[in-house]
């Protein structure tokens, strides 16, 4: 697969830290986080919510990702979101670290942080390329957006009356029209995220595939469907006036119309997501959706 | 049950028609009620809709309910929701006649109108007391609305962030706070309604029960919960700045913010539903949820 | 409501004890309460489990139900089904104390014996009459089996063929015919046992109502209905060949085969089962469900 | 991918019939196929039923297909898994025409079966290489049983006691220790047979993926989850006392005890399916599973 990693990655020589400054450790941890990186003589540059903390020199996280060879995220899993988003598609692999209770894509402990960092700089730590969605919204053939998604693109109502039509095609041929409240297009990565509250399956981030979650569907039958990631899913708004919201990654929001589109596609940018060596994907699942226990 | 009809139901001296004008067959329908009222020297009163299609007084459908001794509403559940607000206390029964596809609550097919009516005449059709929800919004102790519902109230959020807290007591006890898309609170009559979408068991009409379904909860454990109708449920918007909607039986809406509250109670006023002589509650639920097939 | 407790509870003048031998903290507790008991000069009556642990005469538990006012259960959620069973229609009341996780109707836990007994003798503490289903299994008109239940019947395939065929009514009138792997006719007390696993829902136990739960429907429209206790449930098996097991309260089983019948309805024998003043039901249910964790 | 089609199938020489004889239409139409056969100067080789329902010489199933270069299957989806299971690792494709109501696997409808047939004669029809689990149990490293499944393994208890213990690993790695009523694995094409009812999400016939699928997990979080087919999934039971059933396909059965342990890998076997070319397979499902109704 070409996704799968060199067997020798790149030396890390710089360090981007990015913070989630409203956490509770996060002033503390940044501090510990820049001594250490001084003391092994590694250059490191700050977003603006660390620089603040830090009363350093900022640099904007795009651009930030271009100039290191490893971004560490200090937060949660939205703050990892936020970062994948503007990373973009530049190569840089991610180690995130959770000040909180630990995430799906925060895997880290922040116990974890200094030896996870030693592996990291010893080359000893597996990355893994998540596959993202690349999202365009259409009106009249005119782009009215264009999104990189780690997680999710959701089409949802955007007020009082409930139900929304979405006409929705995948590689070209008509899947069905759905009558809900939204639906949900996740990659295996965002398979934890909303598309489980919404009664969708656990995808491992190693699948190319797609799961389609209908919110709150009018028909009872219309389950979730995974399908393979080189289907282009369409989804065209079918909702007499309109009134819908495109979220993408919970994050980015667009107003659509009766008529305007959706495509959704494998992306060719992967982020690469430093894999923590302390606890597999099943002991995540285990420990986050408390498995054992009823 | 201080619920149950008398054996012996009130004469028909008069009959109230409400009309969603916009079915296919809705003026030709009403032309040939009023008809068939008339060569039964049975005064007819009609509510805007359907006067304006007959080009005959109209009467508001508040007023309406109180001068006749049965309504008989042409169009689909929404239709009937509609009246069964706009009749509020009033004893009057109602006859749903579906001009569409068979509802839930319009159990009466059109072509079973006449059939109906010489029964209903005769006072041989049954008469259900439907449930029916109280729900009132507080802001600091001031009731920002009330409302009447069959179906259900529903909390959702209202803009883009997703998730919203909302702290649940019912009889006083916490029960839990739902971290979720919304809450659902339905009578027995809306337990096919949204609640089944969201994933709600289906209530009989005659349960003395409210059932609280979440939308999309972060705990997958939390399921719906079934109450005794004696419980008055209170709801606290819990979420930071609030941006959440309440919504009445689909058709009514009121914005809520952090710390308000919604309180839902059995109403004292039942709804009068003739229960169609054709097809039981049972035959209803096979045809509308296709069961048999799969 | 009939089941309603009297404000004064009877004065408990000798006390029951029913023991799971196999727990870890069985015979210490046991030695603790028999010790706790004669201090209080309560004449203390023991079942076969207890008394072989406690060397001390035994008393069969059908007859020990008779000679005592309080029945303490020290054991699981299953040891309380067998007792409730062989307490049968005796309207003694039942303390159930875990040994080990808190149950569903376990609800005590060992630190908390003590103080829950004294509330006991000093009549403090609320009994719930919980409701009990009455299960009858027919062949040809001649009963196969009767059954007091105080969770469930369950009907499922006994062997290879994974799909059964249920012709069910209630009522009287026909429901559908569920082509499913089973079906669960659960009281509220047992909707929180294996229906909650099969996707029904939660109800309260002060419902006057069954929950009728297919399992693996291959209708997936087919979801759980909450009915009216008072409606007779009738289950006929309709698999050529049969090879179906009833079992009740998963603890006793009976085959069934083609055309035989199974009646379930509303016991007039309830439970009653002293609830913990320690927590109330929506604790518990948060505590074994583990809401606030997602 | 080596699982796709020679742009030049095979030129087809000789056909073999497979037959459900209990069919209303089975003789019919076997006569009819065999007619229409000879007037093409086919050859055609008969399995036991359709040979005893044609008066003809008959030939097992696994010689028949050794000996042909097409084989037509009249009947429904269960005939088909049976002569899946009996064609074994041969290559010939299979055309499943359903004598009764349109199945997943048998696509074509009776009156489209001369129509499909002159497609396949001309090398119109494409053929799908759907994946096949290789599922082996074993008992103290000794192998009990091998089995070829193209819809799903699944282990399931056997008697009375309602739920099983079952130590999941895939890839090595431990998934989890289901408590419930049994696992389904199931591939793409299983997915909307047993793994539907359970819960599962339905997957595409090309992903490269299993499902597991827990029946009634008693932990409510234990969700669906899809693993690539390159995970070795074992499964070790671990009730004690064992009394687990394996069922592969739904139709062969072989009892386990404790600690025995059931392998599933993707077999190098795939089954090739002639797609029908009259419906894509999103027409299938929203025929099969009524979407559009509710």
């Amino acid at each position: 697969m070409s996704r799968s990693e060199p067997a020798a990655p790149a030396r890390i020589r710089a360090v981007g830290v990015c913070l989630k400054p409203e956490q509770p450790q996060a002033a503390a941890t940044l501090r510990g986080l820049v001594k250490w990186l001084a003391e092994r003589d590694l250059p490191v540059v700050l977003d603006e919510e660390a620089a603040a903390v830090a009363e350093r020199p900022a640099t904007p996280r795009d651009v930030l990702a271009g100039q290191v060879d490893l971004v560490v995220v200090l937060g949660g899993d939205g703050t990892l979101l936020s970062v994948a988003r503007q990373v973009g598609s530049r190569p840089v692999p991610i180690l995130g670290v959770n000040l909180g209770t630990l995430g799906f894509l925060t895997e880290i402990a922040l116990d974890e942080l200094f030896a996870a960092l030693e592996r990291a700089l010893a080359g000893e730590i597996r990355v893994e390329a998540r596959m993202r969605l690349d999202v365009r919204a259409l009106r009249e053939g005119r782009e009215l957006g264009r999104y990189l998604a780690l997680n999710d693109a959701v089409l949802t109502k955007a007020a009082l009356a409930r139900m929304i039509d979405l006409e929705t095609r995948a590689g070209g041929a008509p899947v069905t029209t759905y009558h809900a409240d939204g639906l949900i297009v996740a990659t295996p990565t965002g398979s934890t995220a909303y598309s489980l509250s919404a009664g969708g399956p656990i995808l491992m981030p190693e699948l190319e595939a797609f799961v389609l979650t209908p919110i709150c569907p009018h028909a009872l039958t219309q389950r979730p469907i995974v399908l393979p990631a080189s289907a282009e899913i369409e989804i065209a708004v079918r909702t007499r006036g309109g009134d819908v919201q495109l979220t993408v990654d919970g994050q980015e929001g667009l107003a659509l119309r009766e008529d305007d589109r959706v495509l959704v596609r494998r992306s060719e940018h992967f982020l690469r997501l430093m894999v923590s060596p302390f606890r597999n994907r099943f002991e995540i699942l285990r420990e986050k959706l408390r498995w054992g226990a009823r």
